[in-house]
């Protein structure tokens, strides 16, 4: 029944149940709900109903829930629950969730929940807020299931047992050696097919692709992709086993990766939403914008110094905004395929080296096809062959350099070790208005005595 | 060993084993490798070598290495292996895949090769390939497990053991009815915990969450990311039960969407990777270039229009670029903050009047803070108050009118069914042009008297 509701009739559902106190009602709706929907369910729910929201769901909705809420509905919802409920709630919550979680908090705050966990709980969210963001260690959860290789399938399928909760998600065991190294892993599936009394070490697969707690996210997310795991150990550089990668978490990586890319390919500026506050969505927009600004002035004085070609032939004027921006707009289809490829090629000259080949054959085709449209245009038009040539020859020119510009630039800057993809589509787009009016005006001078 | 070998390093490895026929050595090498690099391993291998690499791989490393390879190589490799070996491996692929082969092959090879599937694989990929591209059906596969409701435990697991091979990347069994309507779904877990005696029907889960096969894949994203699935089931209309989707097909499915926003957002055409030819790369691009040219046009004759103003104050000329240009930055960063957002926001007007308030709020204030500091150093340059005056009005205007174009035009193309992607940032760029154009040589006329 409930699958068919609307989440605004499910509200208005949960309210009329909250209000007459009928639990058995409640819990048959919540039972048939996912942690998303009830996460959903909450954040929409009006404030005044959320603690009797919270008071009728037992401590395992709030802990799956919470895993599904963004962080200040997280603080505003243990807040609510009071400090004993948040006690269980935290000590049950993912390590990873709760390290994300804390680093949003002022200390203060931050202190008075870290004093709810157990010494266990806090030690592994401690050895997590260590590693660097965006990295595996950052990224990984404790709740997984290792053995030790001695183990027979019995002992292996008994443990699982009485970690059933933990084991609900996850389709691996790990097993370790006694110096808590990772030494193979078993599906449930091994354990399912396996002799009882078989040894763990005898089924297990031991050439197990791990990665290291200080990898890059994004590289755990590419070796997941191509192999299609479900789930990643992590090990520290002594082949520790410290924690595992879920496929789960890959996908919100992957999504958060293209975020950003995108983010940087606009100049947008970083993480900003539909719920981004305007004020600091303008904070974060601005200093790309003030840069472009002084940016831009550089192509004002190119306009100045060619003032005297402009003045005596007026009718350049009419085809400049056209080049400026065709060099721009060139520019960023190039950077789009070059920055967009980086972020999954392997680099090396050979890859390279055909990149920039393809892409100038690229720009000599496109400009080609466009100069001679537009010659053909501004000879009709203004009934001037030798503007229609000008034009033409600046078009071709402005559109191979503007497309080797949007090539060769964010190569460059990975070469440089910098970051490619802050080379934008609008710094790209400035650069080139004034690669293409020093090339427009240029080749105009060039020609003034015969175009006049 | 192999794991610290770098590709390079791997290919002369294997093209040595290879002319020393030392089959026992190569088959050492190929267990330590999982299917994608066996297929990279092929992909860079020497043309020469490639057919003998082939007749060294068993039937079962081949199917897993041309699941991992892009179409051209996958029918290369199947052409080497001859029509015996290809009627093996075809049957054994995941249909999902074959489908989007054929997809690939001109009509005569896929006559060709269809004829080398058993009849019940034949139906299941025909079946796939009826379903629209990138929808659930599309993408689902036959590769999963499913019981009838009456089963035991013992039952489910015996049926598990006789499809081991299938049952291997999931971890979910699905049960249907005697009208083969999915019930209810049971993990590997279940079946490890469970009593062998126990009934399916009372162990498992019924609160499915499935998909319909005409969905959206970008949709079964959705919900697989959402709900931290690992698989999730396809149904037809009558809840018949046709297939399931994987969270690494998920993962796929992304990154692909990611690229095409990407794509259509620098309006640098359909799918161009680092392989793609020159002449196809141009074709793809020069549409929406030749689009971008007449529009840019329009930008020159408002020029035109306004060369009186232009000639009688020629300082004017200098913050033009400027002005046009940061009209098409702001555009941009508003575009892709609005466009992303579409991708995952579910619509409705409460979103849309406050993301269009938010947008003029920040179009306010960038517009307040460029508009001062550009009349300082207008001001400051040129020593002239007025001009500066006229050039920061027009910048403050441009930037909330182009803030204003960059959220409403996605939005307004959402609300006609279009696909608000079409907006890219090089349009809004070009449209701005336009704008920015109109409004600072409107100031600049009403102005005229009093700068000249």
């Amino acid at each position: 029944m409930v699958n068919n509701m609307t989440l605004n009739e499910l509200i208005v559902k949960i309210v009329l149940v909250l209000r007459d106190s009928k639990r058995k009602e409640f819990r048959a709706i919540i039972d048939e709900l996912q942690p998303y929907d009830v996460a959903s369910l909450f954040k929409e729910l009006p404030e005044k109903h959320r603690a009797r929201f919270l008071s009728f769901l037992n401590i395992d909705d709030i802990t799956n829930m919470i895993g599904e809420l963004e962080h200040e509905f997280q603080i505003a919802a243990l807040k609510k629950v009071g400090r004993e409920k948040t006690v269980h709630i935290m000590n049950k919550m993912d390590n990873d969730d709760l390290a994300s979680l804390f680093e949003e908090m002022d200390s203060e705050l931050k202190y008075q929940f870290l004093s709810n966990l157990e010494k266990e709980e806090l030690q592994a969210v401690q050895q997590l807020m260590n590693y660097p963001p965006e990295t595996a260690g950052r990224i990984m959860t404790n709740r997984f299931v290792w053995i030790p290789e001695h183990y027979s399938v019995k002992d292996a399928v008994d443990k699982l047992k009485s970690l059933a909760e933990i084991a609900e998600s996850i389709n691996y065991l790990y097993v370790i050696n006694d110096k808590k190294q990772l030494v193979g892993v078993l599906s449930y599936r091994d354990l399912i097919l396996g002799d009882p009394e078989e040894k763990v070490k005898d089924l297990m697969f031991t050439r197990v692709i791990a990665t290291e707690a200080l990898q890059d996210q994004e590289e755990v997310a590419r070796l997941i992709e191509r192999y299609n795991f479900l789930a990643i150990p992590v090990v520290e550089e002594n082949h520790v086993l410290v924690g595992i990668v879920t496929v789960d978490d890959i996908i919100d990586v992957v999504i958060q990766e293209a975020d950003e890319d995108y983010e940087k390919f606009a100049a947008s500026g970083k993480a900003i939403d539909f719920d981004t506050k305007a004020y600091i969505a303008a904070y974060r927009r601005l200093p790309w914008l003030i840069l472009l600004l002084f940016i831009g002035l550089i192509s004002g004085s190119i306009l100045n110094f060619f003032e005297s070609t402009l003045q005596q032939v007026v009718a350049l004027t009419f085809f400049m905004p056209m080049i400026a921006g065709m060099t721009g707009n060139t520019g960023t289809q190039s950077l789009a395929v070059v920055i967009r490829g980086l972020s999954k090629e392997d680099l090396n000259k050979k890859v390279i080296s055909k990149l920039i080949f393809r892409e100038l054959k690229v720009g000599l085709m496109i400009g080609a096809v466009c100069a001679l449209l537009i010659t053909g245009i501004a000879v009709i038009w203004q009934g001037e062959l030798l503007l229609g040539f000008v034009v033409g020859l600046s078009l071709l020119l402005t559109l191979i350099i503007g497309t080797m510009a949007g090539t060769i630039v964010p190569i460059v800057l990975q070469y440089m070790n910098v970051d490619p993809a802050i080379a934008s589509g609008p710094l790209i787009t400035t650069l080139n208005d004034i690669l293409s009016l020093l090339i427009y005006f240029g080749i105009a001078t060039a020609f003034i005595t015969k175009l006049m």
